[in-house]
């Protein structure tokens, strides 16, 4: 089969490729949609994960079986589903104790594009179908659908990790895409005031749509001070969806006693994550410190599908850019990684 | 002073009293606007919490301050505010677990036209000032601000028993005012598909405009059925907003295996909560019952009122008629006594 | 093989049947240990889940694996292991959502000697190998490790249930082999006073070694009113390993505002279980009731075996009767149901 | 009145002052016990919370009521009270939140010698009497009682924080009393192995004693080399209670994915706590970081003095050296500014 894949560090290619060989709980499918993801853009310029040779690229797909081994109950031969870019073995300790993404390790429940060949393939491989494809529901939104595989999640969790309640002020720094999604989540989970922290313009366009009340610049000054000032004090909850290690630092200086951080902000470099002493009260001030990889699977996606469907959520409105025909695949992938201003995500409709 | 007033069981009335007497910690206000509640109704006609001689009715209101205790120091004479219809005593042992609402006993942290005068009276107390009373924010519609009293926190506190999570389906069974706002707030929480269930119209269209993506009237068969079938099997949660008793077994019939009920509705009559034993999984199904009375206080009203400030609740919806001048306080009680089909909520401004 | 079976709703007997068949993801095990749970008599005399015919008993075991699936990864022939109960399909909403014991419906994650053949045949079959056995400790007491399978588990998810946090007063209702297992969770959870309900001699002095604080006997007059007493007021938290529906009107009676409900009774007879209006606050008074099948699987049994290993459990002292040969599985079931005074639990070494 | 100080940094000294004034909430106490802390020794020597000019130390103490304000229901004059090192307002808006030691801003619910006078005067007052004394209970050791003012809930919260489950491997770095009753407290929350990291002989003998399974010396190798062996892997839980900034980065290495670190060690130097980031799981770890100030009031205590008088804490196993003598707070203090190897914690009788 033909592929788009991560040659090595610093290329890419299409190769021809065995297609993926289905297991007896396992799953065959040719995408439907795809989307790169700005993961795919770390793992091959920033070698984030390490070498691979003639890896497939891609975790963010929407597909249509076209082989299921014989213990699948559920999906059948033309069926058309959602994946989640976490498919976790579910018997796992990791899974039995509610942290399923770290099946058989620590962050190891991310396989596509990571230990295996991802879903930039004219086929591609997902473990345990029953517990890891969704059906696509009826009539939904195919760039709806595939930011399901992702983004929705991605962004979501950061809310959940965040613990936010109502009437919480809420700070989220970076509003890329998945940014963007945990606004919406944070939005319909009882956020009150959302100081989204971002500079670029479509991106705060569509923040203020999705729910946010202040829009943060770092070219206006400090933003740890533009919050404060405008929140006249700390704030609740911060989601952490973009910057670097150094975001903590500016977190904890903005989040009350008694505060939590969410984060799901990939930190791709550096030794150290420093969390400043006296702000974070010499350790006794309950500001609690979390971050997480997005849960995956069947059940998250069918309820984040329900999201959509019932039109709380608009993960649509990220599309920017819509391309047709497999091969568009590395053009939406350069984007990604040469991001024009006028890009949130692309999607590339097969 | 001058005050609304129950006489006796099945009787109001306005009488003369004594102004109340401001403590070291509290203060005396005086009404803005004032809403009467379905439980003033019950308190005087069911007689639902005993007899009451001259004690003044009501719990919604917003008000003015006159007088504060000289231990009060957020709050001085001329402060508009917002009065939470719990007023907890917050140094109990209640409080500090976490149930500041049974301060001083099950339910006694209702005090306004319980345990002692309501908020009808030219002057009304409030006990601890600093803890109870919150400032109106400037700009708030005076209806919203009189919803956040009661009918806003305890329709919310609904949804936070039933513990909804991102992508529930959740059922709501009544949607009086306090129900209505249960479906508000049920959206903002991440619920995906919401089953309303009443049968007057315009209940049904704000339970719409709230985001109830069904409404199911018992009018049209057993709305257990209706909703199994609508959601394909068992919902996630339930949020029990209304009926009586017997509701609690409809609910349990609709609950999936380690689903959640959070009851607000206050259960007036009859000896008996029934669950039905074999639906609730001969007692293994994790089918999680609770209910209670909604947190009072400042911050909760704080919290509550941003929610509103920040355009994601709008609880002014609920208020359908309106009326000037506090000697309508009884013309108000009394339509909430007699329900006529356009009613939701009357709001009265002094 | 040779098997002891139900027969039909009344009648036991040995049979013959043919040995299980292995699948791919499981394993098939002869005993080393049994045990016969009350619920077997439940199943077999009263009826409680329904007719069988020729269904092999049992749920507890410890067992040698003599045959394991081509996918199964960290078990072989020969290895000793124990085995739980509730055997979940991992995969699974219900699993994926933290309920595995319900995966496949309510209840459904119970599989031994109730959707399928139980655990007291020559061999016995375990869906999800991987998933659901753990290896038997080095030098762990087979009495204790057979408890694992039900009993310390079940007791163990009471404390759960209930919530019990530090300095909690705690009632345990039923002090047979489970709620002795209850008491025991209590004390190693923090509980303070643990008052268990229990008329039986020998069992209420293993519930005093287990770190009861007080017996209560229903010969000294109402439970209720012993406990208020001697606990001058309403106790904190509630499991419920005994009685019957009419117990949790008991229970309520006796748990303050804000209390919890654990539940981890079987209730095998009656319409309704009956919650007191009034003393459950009207529906407002937060005194939570919940009730669960214990969680099942590898993990579990793994942690509960440390707990053993490390010397905070002793479930070993349950265990009044041991016999050795398969052949006294059918003498310990009768055991169990013509329940002599000096019996808690009987066990079968094979 | 006649009180021991702190002069200024590195200085302490018996000073005469005015006895403290009752308000109407507040009490008024004389000494019974007294317990010198390492925080008193930081405050003094080390300039922890900057300088104080003749601010009366000591926040652990057992007293007699002497005055008490006329708005106090529940203790009158010759009471023997437990007092809460952490003396919160309870009606703040952080109480109101459940974080009630950081009401008044961030730790500003400690406030016995720190920004009021302590306990080691002839007189003491105590604010909000009714929301922070206890009854010292019929019975209990002077000892035991004078430890529930700061030694035991420090302890119980670090397992708190770190949310110990039945089961968990657990690592305590620190047991100095703190860390001791973070053992004990582990050992009655489920916790199955425990790590106890220290090198004093009397320590480690009383981490043993109060269930320690395993106890790590520093001179025997690295700490998270030693741990990691012996638990064949990472570890479920950590509480640090002890050590430094550098603390935390080892306890990240020995976390696995998903697990927690409850710090309740106060910080007193260098500018950040580093957070490694690979083993940090890159941000993605679920690997929760968090730490507090122990919670305090009544109602803590209360349920703290229960586990004491049900047997299931021994916290007078702390004191090594006992004094009489309200003068011998001196040289109790020197004592724990010099650690001798045979003291862990002293004891002053007045």
């Amino acid at each position: 089969m033909k592929a788009f894949a991560m040659r090595k560090i610093g290329q890419t290619g299409w190769i021809e490729k065995e297609a993926p060989v289905c297991g007896p709980m396992d799953a065959v499918c040719k995408p439907i949609a795809l989307a790169p993801c700005t993961s795919d853009v770390h793992t091959v310029w920033s070698g984030a994960i390490g070498d691979r040779c003639d890896m497939v690229l891609g975790h963010e797909a929407v597909g249509e079986v076209v082989e299921v081994g014989r213990m699948v109950n559920d999906f059948k031969v033309g069926d058309r589903v959602l994946i989640s870019a976490i498919t976790p073995d579910w018997n796992s300790y990791a899974a039995q104790e509610g942290y399923a993404m770290h099946s058989g390790g620590m962050l190891s429940g991310w396989k596509f594009s990571n230990f295996k060949d991802g879903v930039f393939g004219e086929y591609f491989h997902v473990n345990d179908a029953d517990g890891n494809l969704a059906h696509l529901p009826e009539g939904m939104d195919l760039g709806a659908a595939c930011m399901i595989s992702d983004m929705v999640p991605t962004g979501v969790h950061g809310a959940e990790l965040a613990d936010i309640q109502y009437g919480d002020n809420v700070a989220i720094i970076g509003i890329g895409p998945v940014g963007l999604m945990s606004v919406a989540a944070s939005a319909i989970r009882g956020a009150a005031n959302i100081y989204a922290v971002g500079s670029r313009k479509n991106c705060a366009d569509l923040a203020r749509e999705f729910g946010a009340t202040h829009i943060i610049n770092y070219k206006n000054g400090d933003i740890v001070e533009q919050i404060l000032d405008l929140n006249r004090g700390p704030v609740d909850k911060i989601i952490i969806a973009g910057g670097d290690n150094d975001t903590f630092a500016q977190a904890i200086r903005m989040l009350k006693a008694g505060g939590r951080i969410g984060n799901v902000n990939y930190l791709g470099e550096g030794d150290t994550v420093g969390i400043p002493r006296a702000e974070w009260g010499c350790g006794m001030g309950h500001k609690l410190i979390t971050g997480g990889l997005m849960p995956g699977g069947r059940l998250r996606s069918e309820k984040l599908a329900r999201l959509v469907m019932s039109g709380r959520l608009h993960p649509e409105r990220l599309i920017t850019h819509r391309f047709n025909g497999f091969e568009n695949v590395e053009q939406a992938l350069m984007l990604m990684k040469d991001k024009p201003a006028d890009l949130i995500k692309p999607l590339v409709l097969v």
